[in-house]
């Protein structure tokens, strides 16, 4: 029985908890909510703050394996933990490197991977110099997270919105289409990737819409986007599940938007609708044991649910029932108890040969399935 | 968030956990023993004698809905939580009529069910008025449970090996094949079957050695299987999931063998290779909501992974890393720190277009995957 941590206790951590079942491990998790999505899944839930040295340290020393569903953890405290013979994964020097949107920009760079072209601005004042980047998204160096640290400086008369603090200044791409590419690597470096999906975006909450498997590219497109994303996760030198994100913009070319290393959003369609999900996937690399089988069984979209505009307080999800008697239709609900406009609550999955009836099934589903309060 | 209470904490119970995480429920679960495989799964465990009546009593006042993972829990305080309110599934007169294999072969019986000739033997003594049924299958009225309770009278020399209690002798068929077939009945009343699985057995252990889905026999015969088990479970009156285990005979006739009430070993393969798994299915019916599509995705086989002859004590895997490079294999462990001959320490499915590759698979695994201490 391998004792396994996992730092952070949200739907992630849930989801990969309902994976552990499967393995020989005993579960850890810390998280500073007791009432968090992870929290009755595991063997052991210890209350903490996974931004703490010390807290993090004390419960990294109580496994054998320790991993992460947030990258929002004390970096210091992993890297003491790997010097003291404890397995992290991914290493510590990434998480150091992606924390800090400087950081993996300059990464990108060193490691000729295709990225937006950015500035490094140290302060609000200093982005009058860059105006021959706009139009550009301007991102918080550190702290930024699902949309929020990010704002878009279309023009001079923008800047007053630019953050003061050190930030990336990346010229706009004009997209074509948001992608994301899963890799995983295993303890010996043995290395697969996952079909890219494709995502559409809401563009009002910056969240994901919904997402498609296969993405609707090129052969060429999708060989590129692969091999991008092996090239990139390989430079980093970790074992790991990590999520890469990138834009195609409207001469078909590729650049590296971000990258997770981590279990991710743009992977939840693989539980159901691949060989081995990428929760799988990761307990496999966490275990030391060899990866699994990438391939899709079936095309499949994948659609969050998100709390609704105008509703906060106890969570109650309307049309549960319909959405219940669609045939090939996967429900995921994360265990929290209260909503609020904009919050992950849950996600469904629908596997079927045709795209085409699945976006249809996935309009149909917006318009009935609700959480509100 | 209906709150739900599970009695009994084994794999099934363990695997049932894993997919409530997807609903909206509050988990209960009660076992006398706190390091039980589905322990750490749920959001509130109860140390307690499924078996008692004050305890299930106490348990069942907790909770909106209740349900079992074993049929050895106490009825009586079932019947008592139904007329307080609580909703029981499956009904506790269903458990009544199973528990006592007497009962269970007399409904089978006045249901007009296709079921061996049988004769109720009071005691030891009374077998020698039967000798025209020989050879039979002696089977304890109660307290049987996988294997143990079962014995096989060939001869009048035999007698003297059967039961002194209340027992049902049974005609041996002469079996062709073992099916079973799985039956989901909702709380309005919808009914929904899966195809049949076809078992072969250890005959050593009286365990099942493998199964495959579908079952390699005629369209006629299976539309006669599920249909039958429609009948049968259709006679209960009583949501919830049931396993009905059948006998094809040389002729081509099929006999009802048993009737489980709950989740079960035969529907394992359910959670990978079908649309809506036999967990999943629960769940709905639980919860009060339409039941799911019970189809193949793919064709599949499932092998529990049993303890290994002459290894008592803490449990390990051998050959875990080989299966692991299977690529559609699916591993499942349940989390059972002790393995000793026999028991059933996890299972594995294979999914694949061929029937033929999957056996050969199998053979493979059995030949290298061992729980051994």
């Amino acid at each position: 029985m391998k004792k396994v941590g996992i730092l952070g206790g949200g739907q992630l951590g849930r989801m990969l908890l309902q994976a552990a079942a499967n393995y020989p491990t005993e579960t850890y998790v810390m998280e500073n909510d007791a009432e968090c999505p992870a929290a009755n899944l595991c063997h052991h839930f210890v209350l903490g703050n996974i931004r703490d040295f010390e807290s993090v340290l004390q419960f990294g020393r109580t496994v054998d394996v320790l991993t992460i569903e947030i990258e929002q953890v004390n970096v210091d405290a992993l890297e003491q933990l790997e010097k003291e013979g404890i397995t992290v994964i991914p290493r510590p020097a990434v998480l150091r490197t992606i924390q800090n949107k400087i950081h993996q920009k300059t990464f990108y760079q060193q490691n000729n991977i295709p990225t937006a072209p950015f500035r490094i601005t140290p302060s609000r004042a200093s982005l009058s110099e860059h105006l021959d980047l706009l139009p550009a998204v301007h991102k918080l160096g550190v702290g930024g997270y699902d949309g929020k640290g990010v704002t878009i400086l279309n023009t001079a008369a923008d800047l007053d919105a630019g953050f003061d603090e050190p930030s990336v200044l990346e010229k706009k791409i004009d997209i074509q289409k948001e992608l994301a590419v899963l890799v995983a690597v295993s303890q010996t470096g043995e290395i697969v990737a996952y079909p890219s999906v494709e995502m559409v975006f809401d563009q009002k909450l910056n969240l994901l819409d919904y997402q498609v498997c296969p993405s609707l590219i090129s052969t060429e497109s999708e060989i590129k986007a692969v091999t991008l994303a092996k090239q990139l996760v390989q430079a980093f030198d970790s074992p790991g599940l990590f999520a890469v994100e990138m834009f195609i913009d409207l001469e078909n070319n590729i650049w590296i938007n971000e990258i997770a290393p981590r279990v991710h959003n743009s992977g939840h369609h693989t539980i159901e609708a691949h060989y081995c999900s990428q929760f799988d996937m990761l307990w496999r690399i966490l275990m030391g044991m060899p990866l699994g089988n990438p391939e899709p069984i079936m095309p499949s979209l994948m659609l969050n649910l998100i709390g609704a505009n105008g509703f906060s307080g106890k969570a109650r999800y309307e049309g549960l029932e319909e959405f219940l008697r669609l045939p090939n239709a996967f429900l995921h609900l994360y265990g929290k108890k209260d909503t609020k406009p904009g919050r992950k609550m849950g996600h469904v999955t629908l596997m079927g040969s045709y795209l085409e009836d699945l976006t249809a099934t996935a309009d149909n589903i917006k318009a009935t399935l609700r959480v509100i309060s």
